[in-house]
Formats: structure tokens, C-alpha cells, sequence
């Protein structure tokens, strides 16, 4: 038996995140739906970052923006994703490492750059991401490492893994291993229109492999096929052994079998929403872990949401911990 | 008679910023004087960077910060400076030209990287900076474009200029072409340990090549080996035609010959002190070239500044046109 040696286990597309202000009208004139992610291609990427505005460059991809959150939560947390041997490949590894993750990933060679996510920010504090997966694309099942899986309470896989084209099979491998050794498994959906493009895929692996499902109310509705996020809260806790379930400012839902908790949004000013779902998981994750009422859990998902939001860019600014006892009194 | 076609030609060490949060006592252990800049080699900067916390990387430069601020508020601006021919420098090369900034330069290849400035922000505001100058080193009198310079009302040039070796000739040709096409030639000291290290060579380029001369109390009293500020702003006055030296809160005092103009700081909550005096330049320069009266000039400047500290980076977040035409009436 594998002791345990993290309390989370991320799994994610490793990313660097250029963050850029822009009108709505940016928005319309390159023909994008507000709030989604889409994936672009080298020469797309090109041409959008050439028409944006001044950016600040910091590392991001969701999963490793939970996991950045609950390390600086206090939880042991672990990395598992690929960035090139490159400038933002080190940026990328040095924010996680400092930030006291393990991200023992080996640096791929002679492919394609570390990916980049180019993200919209509009006045009302919407992302619009357009995401070039580049290194990314080459994290498949070898990558997965059995033990370091075994090692975690947890871990957690983000839905855009379901987008690079070898992930799948190493989000099943990491999945077997984890319940082989008795862990959990938790999965953001990270998008609807992620979830869209694999529908199928993604409701068989909720039905059979996750423990802990993270949606927010247009993810978990377009999982379902559902008209209201009642129906599919429903359909989600048949699915699921826990479900939270996030609605902006109108807090979150946390479904357990016959239990349902619900968790009012912390007070904040909204500048950008990058990383909302991701600092809830974390927070959450962070609280799980720790053997925390599920009360707590959701609060501490609230908490750790409304200080991402409250500035540019998907990883805290302030002191987490402090801001935590704070809030949980 | 070359037409004039820009307001302001920056010309500095072209770099990226990694700002980053820390506590005094990490300044401490890494036997730092705060708020001063210093050079370390690709080595230190190896280990400095693996001790500091995650960071946020955006595009700066002293020069580089006032060219886009400038930009920001509508003057016509272009930018000499190196990178090289990395991520890191196409960040920069993107920000500049993205910003409105004609950015001509060819990118170093094969060489030393884009240059990074590792900047500390303690809770005070105050930053410390740590540069690694990579390409910069490579930055020399051939890369000093005669027409451009005379196709620019100001050429402007940063003091850390002096510590790249071949800058300091680029520095001397970039002056005398100014002066031949009937332009002024503006310099900001840029730190007072930069002074010190070079202060013959200041004191015989402002002297003898500088109209307009941008310096803080510690920049201008280390020039002059004065005691107070008073002294050395005298001394300013004989030696420059215009000088506009700043006082952090108290404001800035700027000197034309037997006039002098107070100018008050303007308002604001201070998150980061990096880019102040460089945003400063920047609203100042961009009042001159459009002919403002010198208190108009000032107070520019002090608007420009308090944008740029009232969050982390050097650059503006804020719509800089609005805010001025607000602060202005």
C-alpha cells in the first residue's frame, strides 16, 4: 500500500496565460463567443496576438491553477503536465515550484512551444480564452505516473484534457490507477463547449470513474442535455458519489447522496473571472482533504474564488491562508 | 530638413519584468538595498529565480515603460532597444508595437537572451530590482538609426544606458544626431546607484548634451554629491535648459532657467512603485511635444504616475487618454 504523500494530484494542459483588457467590440470583430474557451492553431495565434493589446504573461492552465491555490491553501499538492523546454516552459515551472508543487513532468524537446492560452477580458469581468495547445499535445499515457497517482488522496483532472488528442487514454490511466489504490478521483468540466465536443466520452467516465464532479451550471445542464440546473443537479447526484456545483455570484450546490448543501457566493468586486472554477476547486479540494464538513468545503471554495476574481489574472495575489482563517473565523 | 514624424524616441534597455510579492525579510536574506536596481549575471539570476515566489511577467524597460506610456496618451512614439530572438522577446516586440510604439529594432540571434529584470515588491510598494541584462549587452552605436533621431521631436534616453558597454557610445551618437537635426535630447537618471557608478560620465553628458533632465531626489543629490535636494536642484538649473525632478509624495519641482513650478502629486493608493518615474516622464514629454505650459507638463506626469503605481507592473491598466482629459478638466 502507497502511503499517501499529497492531498492533490492535479493533471492538467500546462499553460502560460497572456491576460489582455479589451472592448466587447474586440469580441464581435473576431467573431467570438464571450466566456468560452476555443482552440486555435499556431498561425490563428499569431494572428489574434498580433491584434491584441499589451498583455501580462503568467502561468495558468486550470488544473495548474488549482493546484497553485490549494498549495497556497497549505495542502500537498502534486503536477502532472507538459511544457516544452523553452522561456514560458521555465516560467511555467518556476511559478509552480515556488509555489511549493511537485511538478516533476519532464520538459518535452524539439516539438512545438509550451501552449498559451490569449485571454479576452472584457469591462464586465468575462474571459474570452483561445487556447494554442502546442506541447500540450504530446502529454499522453506514459506520462501518467502510476505511483505518484498512488501518492495522492486525490486526483484531479481538468475536462480540456478531453481536447489534446493522447490525453484521454492518460486521464483513464490515471483514473484506474488511483481507484486500484483506493484513492479519489475528481473532474472539472471545465467549459460547455468542451463539454459539447466529447460529450459521450465525458458521461460515461462521470458515471464510471469520478468520484468528485466540479461544474458550473451551463457545464453540468450541457453534460445532461437538461433545461434547468435542477434537473441536472439531479441527474448529477445519481451519477456521482459529490457534485459541487458552481453558479457565480449565486454561490454553489453540493449534492452527497440523499445531503444537499448550499454555500453562498463570497463578497467581492469582480475584475476577471479567469480561474473562478479553478480557485473553487482548489478551495474546496483543500478543505476535502483536510476532512472538512462539506460546508466548509464550499466556503472555502467560495473564499478562495472571490480573491482570483478580484484581480487580473488566475492565481492569488493575497495571502490565502490568512484571508481563509479569516472567512472561516 | 528631415520632417519630424514622432513626439518622443525612446532609446533603453529593452527588457521583460518578473514581478513578484515578497516579505522585507526576503530582501534581507538576500542582502538587498531596497528600492535600488542592481545587475547579476545569468547565474545569479538563475538562483535568484529559484527563490522567489510565482510571478507575473510583463513587458518593461525604463525607456521602454515611458515610450508606452506616452503611447497611451496619444503622443507618436518609437523605441530602439534590443532583445533577442525568443519568447521573451516577442513579448516585448508585441507590447511595444501593440501599445502604438514603432519598434524597428532587429532581434538579437544566437546570443544572450531577452533581458529580465526580477523585481521585488514588498508591502510598502517599494520595489527592488535585480537585472539581468542578456541581449542588452549587445546594444551599440550601429544600432542608433540617425533618422529616426531626427525624425523625433525628443529622444530620450535612460541612464542604466551607462552600464551595458557598448550603450554608452550608442548614447553619445544617439545626442549629436539629435542636436545636428535641431532636436532636444532628454535623460532620466534612472537610480542613484547608476549615478554613482558612473557619475563623471553623467555629469559631462548633462552638462555639455542633455536639454531636458528627469531625476528623483536621491538620483539628482548623488549627481551633484549634494547634501539637500535644494543644493542639487540649483546645480540642475545651471547645468540643464528644463529639469523635472521628482519627490515621490511631495510632488516634483521643475526648473527652466529663473523659473521654478511646484507640482503637486496626484492622489492615489500606492500598490507598486515600479515604472513611477518613468510614467512620469512620459506624461511630462507627452504635454511638451504638444506644447503645454510646464505646470500642464508636471501635473502629466504626476497623473500618468499615480495610474502606474496604483497596481503591480510599470505599464497603464487604466484608459490613460481618459483619466488625463478627466485630471486636466
Amino acid at each position: 500500500m502507497t502511503e499517501i504523500r499529497f492531498d492533490i494530484l492535479g493533471i492538467g494542459n500546462a499553460m502560460v496565460d497572456v491576460v489582455t483588457r479589451v472592448e466587447e467590440t474586440f469580441l464581435s470583430r473576431h467573431d467570438m463567443h464571450k466566456g468560452a474557451m476555443i482552440l486555435i492553431d499556431d498561425k490563428a495565434a499569431e494572428t489574434l496576438y498580433a491584434a491584441m493589446p499589451p498583455g501580462t504573461e503568467s502561468s495558468g492552465g486550470s488544473a495548474g491553477n488549482t493546484c497553485a491555490v490549494a498549495a497556497a491553501l497549505g495542502a500537498r499538492v502534486a503536477y502532472l503536465g507538459k511544457v516544452a523546454d523553452d522561456q514560458l516552459g521555465e516560467v511555467f515551472a518556476h511559478d509552480m515550484t515556488a509555489q511549493g508543487v511537485h511538478f516533476p513532468s519532464p520538459r518535452a524537446t524539439g516539438g512545438a512551444p509550451t501552449a498559451r492560452c490569449l485571454i479576452l477580458v472584457t469591462p464586465d469581468g468575462q474571459r474570452t480564452m483561445n487556447t494554442f495547445l502546442g506541447a500540450c499535445v504530446t502529454f499522453g499515457e506514459a506520462d501518467v505516473d502510476e505511483d505518484l497517482v498512488a501518492a495522492a488522496a486525490v486526483t484531479y483532472l481538468e475536462g480540456y484534457l478531453f481536447d489534446p488528442p493522447a490525453a484521454q487514454a492518460a486521464f483513464r490511466r490515471a483514473a484506474a490507477a488511483a481507484h486500484r489504490a483506493g484513492r479519489q478521483v475528481a473532474l472539472s468540466l471545465s467549459d460547455a463547449f468542451c463539454v459539447g465536443r466529447h460529450r459521450e466520452a465525458f458521461r460515461d467516465l462521470v458515471a464510471n470513474h469520478v468520484d468528485i464532479l466540479f461544474a458550473n451550471e451551463t457545464e453540468i445542464t450541457s453534460l445532461y442535455e437538461k433545461n434547468t440546473f435542477e434537473e441536472a443537479a439531479e441527474a448529477a447526484r445519481a451519477d456521482v458519489a459529490l457534485a459541487a456545483l458552481t453558479r457565480s455570484e449565486a454561490g454553489s450546490v453540493i449534492l452527497r447522496g440523499d445531503e444537499t448543501v448550499t454555500v453562498a457566493a463570497a463578497a467581492t468586486k469582480v475584475v476577471d473571472t479567469t480561474g473562478a472554477g479553478d480557485a473553487y476547486a482548489a478551495g474546496f479540494l483543500a478543505g476535502w482533504t483536510a476532512g472538512k464538513p462539506l460546508a466548509t468545503c464550499g466556503r472555502m471554495g467560495s473564499v478562495a474564488a472571490a480573491e482570483v476574481i478580484s484581480h487580473y489574472g488566475a492565481r492569488p495575489e493575497a495571502d490565502l491562508k490568512a484571508l481563509m482563517a479569516n472567512a472561516l473565523g
